[in-house]
């Protein structure tokens, strides 16, 4: 959503500064081009870079230095970054991958094919020794772990050091990597990790106290193989700027910082619309290979194809009094199809109530009774109106009857199965989100053909009249 | 998703947590138990209420100092909030939160009845008039709002402080409110927003420098009412820990901070599952009352209700092959079914690819190349799985060579009709996630019953062998 809306924001302000930018590449301006560039944030950049061509593109590029190179990148979508990095060698890739953070580098070169990547790393560790190994460390985390999360450019300090020891031990991680510190850790002497510092009490502190004496030593921090999704619990949970990494003896290797969470949230946000509709790999992406998407999906599709069978037996039972009154037949699916969707507005309510939380113990059979009141209350109108138009369109005033009968009985049963499977699923710890659709469907379906079908055959004499 | 599986985990931690506390109570020693309680962050306090019951809630609630007591009932399901609130008096409410920062504070008020707000508001007058005219000021704001996000607690100096003004600042607000600083802002006489200083950089600058001098003068701000949306993207786009809220005059008068975005970007992605399943409210929850539920889910019903007639039009040209082919009426579901389900599933792909800005320009394409391949590919699969079973259990060959054909044809369709309808919605400026569901099931809905129904009425004869 949020980027969504960004992409048809941007294009109003974007047009006058790409016809500027067209204007300098008219009059081959590339000085004044890159100049003007320069006062771009890269965020920005890479979104210019969308409403440019191919040619336009290379040579806006071209004018970057390495370090906005590597920023602009960044920010690229996966699948573009993957297709302007396969154009340059793996030595101007190391030469980017330099100027990155470890922990961006990292993700940039993961992405890479196997043998690129290991070349790149050749290359850069004949220039950087240090970036290399830590950078070969980080790969060795799960890219949904707090390892594959964490940056390895933090700044820690020795328990005995002095206000005045931390303040030169910050100055020298500023001018070497020029990073933002916002949380000094305190380790010691063999690097366990057994506080942290907030800067703002370096401030305050006299520059000769001890930072043992006023850091905070209950601090929250994750192993190195936690999943990314309890990182950013902890994050929400008590509000943190950031969560140390460490490993299995406590000793830091890292730290997953606030704007990772952000990231996490809307992949975890991604997985359940994505479960919600039977897209079961959140990998997922327009850009996944047609036979692996297929692997992915269709075990759903059986299994819908199942229930989808399950839900023709029903119908196959009462084949006599469709030949008889073969209207049934096109009006059938509109009353199971309505209790579908009905159901699956009952479920993501209490999906997304369910995983933000806000679903207490008590709320649960109020939530029942509310849904299947709704329900009630959506019958009572879409059964007088479906019933109206059948009337009105097949001039049969027994078969409008039928239809909005029908169509009440199936809403009221939505509203039930879209709110108690779900709760369902959790209590057997499954993902609510999961298989909610598809079961309450199938109950809505069977439910729609046998109440339809079935008042059709008991009303079989009437109905002919 | 996040807090669901947090759900989960919690009870095996506080199964013993709760032992514990039932024991402590039974023995009466409360004041064991209070202390017990005080070493818990009130996020954890607020998950344990959860599992137990009425009476022990209450007391564990009594223990509680008014600052722990007001940020455990911040962490609590907004409906339990309000219950719990509801049996408090104003009195005590406003002494609760007198302890709460404004913008929490803000919050917590708003979701009162107005009348009791109202006598709150009155009683934390008497006691503190600069926080109840914050909290007034805030009140104003919409609570989606930029403004209706802001803490009024931030540093600000002028920006012809030294170092050391600027530290004495910082020495203050820690003292008076205990607040967290990451960010100091440097204002005009006028309290114009010029710029902000890192923490980092007052530990670097000597304590003579002047803040005007090494400041960010460059600072992204938004307005007061300006959407949480936008101030979202902000953070994300460009990995701000705060974004400043300022006047029409650009007079600074509040922040956003880092721990908003969770929950903004939470909103956010809620707002698009909700929109795929045709609830077209954001604040829609289980607690919701009905008649409110029902208008909003109402609109959408009926736009079903429409598309299931036209779908059902289809069926009714060929009800003349029905009557003589009974058995199609309840094979024709399936085969539009698994149509739906197979464009939901791209649906979901593209939805979520746009809402995180992952599909380029050149990747629309090439993502309906893909879709449509995964549609041929499941279609095969799925086409000889159904004409398999309807062979076998119907035990008419032509019946599953006509389903197995239909299938194919449908699935490939919904390929299609998946991919580009949130590209055409996208296009024509629509949210992608609103409608794509329904106008996209109304495509399969009717290629399905025309294809099934199409080939079976022209090959009647045969099916009839």
């Amino acid at each position: 959503m949020v980027n969504e809306e960004n992409n048809q924001t941007i294009p109003v302000v974007a047009r006058e500064l790409i016809a500027e930018i067209r204007e300098f590449i008219a009059l081959k301006a590339f000085h004044a081009l890159a100049r003007l560039l320069e006062d771009f944030h890269p965020a920005d950049v890479a979104g210019l870079l969308e409403y440019l061509d191919e040619e336009e593109r290379h040579l806006l590029l071209g004018l970057l230095d390495d370090e906005s190179l590597g920023e602009t990148m960044l920010h690229l979508p996966e699948e573009q970054r993957g297709e302007f990095l396969e154009e340059l060698g793996p030595t101007r890739i190391a030469e980017i991958v330099e100027e990155l953070d470890p922990d961006d580098a990292t993700d940039v070169i993961s992405e890479l094919p196997p043998d690129i990547a290991e070349s790149v790393l050749g290359r850069l560790q004949t220039v950087n020794r240090e970036t290399t190994d830590e950078i070969r460390e980080l790969l060795r985390y799960g890219e949904e772990t707090a390892g594959g999360r964490m940056t390895t450019d933090y700044v820690a300090v020795e328990q005995d050091s002095s206000v005045a020891e931390a303040i030169e031990v910050i100055r020298e991680a500023v001018s070497k990597n020029d990073i933002d510190v916002y949380v000094l850790y305190v380790v010691d002497s063999e690097e366990h990790l057994v506080g942290f510092v907030r800067l703002q009490d370096l401030v305050l502190f006299p520059s000769s106290a001890v930072v043992e004496e006023f850091m905070v030593g209950d601090v929250v921090a994750v192993t190195a193989d936690q999943d990314q999704e309890l990182v950013a619990q902890l994050m929400q949970r008590y509000d943190l700027i950031h969560v140390p990494v460490v490993d299995d003896e406590n000793r830091l290797l890292g730290v997953v910082t606030f704007d990772d969470i952000a990231e996490i949230i809307e992949e975890e946000a991604s997985e359940d619309i994505l479960y919600l509709a039977g897209v079961t790999n959140d990998e997922e992406s327009p850009t996944t290979p047609p036979l692996l998407s297929m692997r992915r999906r269709l075990p759903w599709l059986v299994m819908n194809l199942g229930t989808a069978f399950i839900a023709s037996m029903v119908v196959a039972q009462f084949e006599g009094t469709i030949g008889k009154v073969t209207a049934l037949a096109a009006l059938m699916p509109i009353v199971a199809g309505m209790g579908g969707n009905a159901a699956v507005q009952s479920i993501v309510v209490m999906v997304r109530s369910i995983a933000l939380g806000d679903l207490g113990s008590r709320g649960r059979s109020k939530a029942i009774v509310k849904e299947v009141t709704v329900g009630l209350l959506n019958g009572l109108v879409i059964g007088l109106l479906a019933g109206g138009i059948v009337w009105a369109m097949w001039g049969s005033f027994q078969l409008g009857t039928l239809i909005a009968t029908a169509m009440l009985a199936n809403l009221l049963i939505a509203g039930l199965v879209g709110t108690t499977i779900p709760l369902v699923l959790r209590k057997l710890k499954f993902d609510p989100a999961l298989s909610s659709g598809p079961i309450a469907t199938t109950f809505t379906d069977v439910c729609g053909f046998l109440t339809f079908l079935g008042l059709a055959t008991l009303t079989l004499s009437w109905l002919l009249k």
